[in-house]
C-alpha cells in the first residue's frame, strides 16, 4: 500500500534518507523527499543542501550512496524583503503544502501547492512584529496525499526543533482535508511537549481576495508565541467572517464543511482558546490543558500501517472484514451506528478478527456523544466478542491512535489499556449540553 | 452477505413469503418474517393470520407449501382499552422495532424491542383524539439490524397501504441507528407519494420517565394527518427539552449524537416543519416540498446489494477497492476528504473499478457543504477517471440512492444521469449560510 513512484522503488530510496549521487557530472547531496502531486513516475524529489527541492530523473543518477537519516540545516528566512527582529520569540514554521501554500493556476483555474513558507511570510509581513520566524518547506503536497509515513517524518522533524530551547513554538502549514489526522498523529507521537505545535491552513488560496490564509497564519503565530498550552492544535477561522481564530485540539477537531472558512469544529469539546488576530491577543476558553513542559519532549514515533477505518451501514458485507483478516491487518476501527453498533450478523467476523489478534476499536459515526455498548443486546455481544469501546473519541482520532498503539505493542490487553488511557485529552469524560454542534 | 438464520436456509424460505405448513398436528399459515434479534438459529418467525408472530422450530415443520407473496390483512386496533373515533382521519402505523417499541429488561438493564404498536398506542392514548389508527407490527428489530432486504419489504407494505385511499398518512416506528437510511430508501422506492410517510423512534425506551417516545409519536401522528407534503420524513425531538418535534426529510437527515433526544439534524437543509405536540399544530418551515399527489403512487422497489460505502483516510489501502472489484461489486460510494478527495494513489484502482463497469459515486465526509472536484488536481483526476460527484448529498443517502439506481440499470451513463437527478430533494442546489450545524 501507499506506493511511492517507480523511480523511488528502482533506486531503493525513501523519503527521509540523506543521499549523495552524481547527476550530469555534478556531485549532489540532500534528503529524499516524497514526490509532489503528480510528480512524473521517473523522478525522485531531493532537497539539496542549499534548501532547494529538485526533481531528478532516476535514470540519470549515478554512484548513488545512501549516507544517513539526516537533513540539511534549516536557515533563517533569507529573502531580502524580510527584516527579522531578533528580540522577538523565535518560532519555526514547517511547511507541508496545502491550499495555504497554493496559488491558482490562472490558465486552468486549478489550485496547486507551489508557495514556500518564505513566500507566505513575505505576503503577511505583520507576523514579523510577533515572532522571529525560521522556516523549512518539508513537503509540498495536498493533504489528501498525506500518509502515515509522512506523519512520521513530520514528527521527527518537529521533535528535533523542540529539543532546541531557542524555539518557543512550532507551526505546521498543512492542507485542511486531513489536517486533523496529522495533528492527532503529532499529538500522540510527541509526548511531554515543551512548546505548542500549531497546525494552520486555509480554505481559499493565499492569492485570492477572500483568502483566510493571512488571518489564520497570524492567529497561528500568536498561538505559537503566547499559548500556555503545549498541545498539538489547529488554528483556523472561528466564524465565516474575519473575527477570531479558534485554536482547537487536533484530536477533538474535525473538518465539517467542504468550503466554509469556519470548517474546523471542536467535537465533544470546546476550542482551547480564541485568538484575536487584530488585537493580537488570546482568550483562554478551556482551563484544563497540558502546559508547556520544562523537561525535554519524548518522541514516541511510528504508526502501524495495517490499520483500517470502516464505517458501518445496513447491508455492510462481513467479507470486507474477512478480507482484512486475510491481509493480516493488525487493527480495525469501526465507526458504528448510534451507540457504536454494527449489524448482529457482523459479530461472528468481529469475533474471528479478535481471535486472530486483531484489535477492533469502536467509535460512533454520529461523531457527537459517547459510545455505549451496554444498553442494547448488539452492543453487549460486541463487548463479549472483545471490542475496545473508544468513549467519545472521533473515528479519525481512534484510527490514528490505534495505528500509534499497534506500533508499540503486540499484546491485545496492552492495546486495550493504551486505547483507554487519555493521553492528550482525546477523550472528554464530561460531555456537557453546550458541546453539541458548536 | 446478510445471511438469515440456518432454519431459513434449510427450509428455503425468506421474509415476505406466504407459507402454509403442519406444525404439531395443526395446519398453520402466514407470512415469513425476518428473525428477531438473536432468534435461535433453528427457528423461523411466522406472522399468523390472527396477527401474532410465532417462532417455529424448523425441524417440526411438515408439509411446507410456499403459497405466494401475500400477507394477512391488517386489523384495526383490537385492545379493549382503546376507543377509536371513526370521524377522524385514518392512518396506519407500521412497526419495525427499535427503542420506541422497547422495554428495559430490569434483570439485565438491557433494552429490547418487545412492544407491539398497539401497546405503544395504549400508552399514548391522546393520539386517538387526532387520528383513527390502524397498525401492523411488521418487524421487531433493533435498527442496526435493518438491511436493504427489509427496506424492500417495508416499501412494498407501505405502498399497499398508500394505494388504499382510506389512509391519510403512514407512520413507521423504527430504531434510530439507521432510521435515516430506511427513510431514504422509502423516499426513493415509492415515487409520486399521495400521503406522507413519517418515521418515528425514540432515544429512550417508552417505559423510562425521560422517554421521548410519546412526544415524538404524537408529533408523527399530527404530521401524518396534517402535513401538506407527501415525503418520507423523520419526526423526532427538535431540542433536548420537550418543546417541538422537527419533521425532516429522510434523505437530508443524519443521526448526529449517540444519546441526545435532538439527535436527528437536517444537513445542508432545514426541517420541513416544526410540530407543537401540545397545541397539536404544525408550522411549515420549508416552502418547497412535494405535495400530496392526487394520482396513485408508483412503486420503484428494489436495491442492489453489491454496493459499498467507503470513507477515505490517510493510508487507506487500494487493495480494499481491488477486493470490491474482485467480488463483482456494482457500486461504491466514497466519502472523500474535503471537497470529496481521495489520496492520489487511489486513482488507478478507481479507474480500474470504473473500467469494470462499477459506478463510483463521490460524497464528502465533512457532511456539510458540496462536493467540488474541479478545484484541485486530485479532484480533476478523479473526474477524468469517471467518478460521479454527488453534490451535497449525504454519504448515507448516496449509498441508498446508488443501491436503488443500480437495481434499475446496468448502463453507467444512466447511473450517472439518475444519480445527478434530484428526485426527492436529496440534493439542495442552494446552500445558505444558516444551514451549517443547525
Amino acid at each position: 500500500m501507499n506506493e511511492l513512484n517507480k523511480a523511488y522503488k528502482i533506486l531503493g530510496v525513501e523519503p527521509g534518507l540523506y543521499i549523495r549521487f552524481r547527476y550530469k557530472n555534478e556531485i549532489l547531496e540532500g534528503v529524499v523527499m516524497p514526490p509532489y502531486v503528480f510528480t512524473d513516475p521517473d523522478i525522485i524529489v531531493v532537497k539539496l543542501k542549499n534548501g532547494y527541492n529538485i526533481g531528478v530523473l532516476y535514470s540519470e543518477i549515478k554512484d548513488l550512496e545512501i549516507i544517513e537519516m539526516k537533513r540539511p540545516e534549516v536557515g533563517s528566512i533569507s529573502s531580502e524583503k524580510i527584516v527579522q527582529r531578533k528580540d522577538l520569540p523565535k518560532i519555526i514554521v514547517v511547511g507541508t503544502g496545502g491550499t495555504i501554500a497554493s496559488k491558482i493556476e490562472y490558465e486552468t483555474g486549478a489550485v496547486k501547492p507551489s508557495t514556500s513558507v518564505d513566500e507566505l511570510i513575505e505576503a503577511i509581513p505583520e507576523v514579523l512584529d510577533i515572532a522571529y520566524i525560521e522556516s523549512e518547506t518539508l513537503f509540498s503536497i495536498l493533504s489528501e496525499n498525506m500518509r502515515p509515513e509522512y506523519w512520521e517524518i513530520i514528527a521527527e522533524r518537529i521533535y528535533n526543533y523542540m529539543r532546541d530551547e531557542a524555539y518557543k513554538g512550532v507551526i505546521v502549514t498543512h492542507g485542511t482535508d486531513t489536517m486533523s489526522f496529522t495533528a492527532s498523529a503529532i499529538a500522540f507521537a510527541i509526548q511531554r511537549k515543551n512548546i505548542p505545535i500549531v497546525f494552520v491552513g486555509s480554505q481559499r488560496s493565499s492569492d485570492r481576495p477572500s483568502s483566510d490564509a493571512a488571518l489564520n497564519f497570524i492567529g497561528a503565530v500568536i498561538t505559537a508565541v503566547k499559548a500556555p498550552f503545549a498541545e498539538s492544535v489547529i488554528a483556523m477561522h472561528h466564524e465565516t467572517s474575519d473575527t477570531k481564530i479558534a485554536v482547537s485540539r487536533g484530536v477533538k477537531t474535525r473538518k465539517m464543511h467542504t468550503s466554509r472558512r469556519d470548517t474546523f469544529r471542536s467535537i465533544n469539546s470546546r476550542p482551547l482558546a480564541l485568538v484575536d488576530p487584530f488585537k493580537k491577543d488570546m482568550e483562554l476558553i478551556e482551563k484544563e490543558y497540558i502546559p508547556r513542559s520544562k523537561e525535554e519532549p519524548i518522541l514516541m514515533n511510528g504508526f502501524d500501517k495495517k490499520v483500517a477505518l470502516i464505517y458501518s451501514y445496513p447491508g455492510i458485507d462481513p467479507e470486507i472484514l474477512e478480507f482484512l483478516i486475510e491481509k493480516k491487518y493488525r487493527g480495525i476501527v469501526i465507526a458504528g451506528t448510534g451507540f457504536g453498533h454494527v449489524p448482529e450478523y457482523m459479530i461472528p467476523v468481529i469475533r474471528k478478527a479478535i481471535n486472530n489478534n486483531i484489535a477492533v476499536a469502536v467509535t460512533s459515526q454520529t461523531l457527537y456523544g459517547r459510545v455505549n455498548l451496554s444498553v442494547y443486546q448488539t452492543g453487549r455481544e460486541m463487548l463479549r466478542a472483545g471490542v475496545i469501546p473508544c468513549e467519545d473519541m472521533l473515528p479519525e482520532t481512534a484510527y490514528v491512535k490505534l495505528s500509534w498503539t499497534l506500533y508499540r505493542t503486540d499484546n491485545i490487553e496492552s492495546v486495550r489499556k493504551i486505547m483507554s488511557t487519555n493521553y492528550v485529552y482525546e477523550m472528554n469524560p464530561r460531555l456537557t449540553e453546550d458541546l453539541f454542534l458548536r
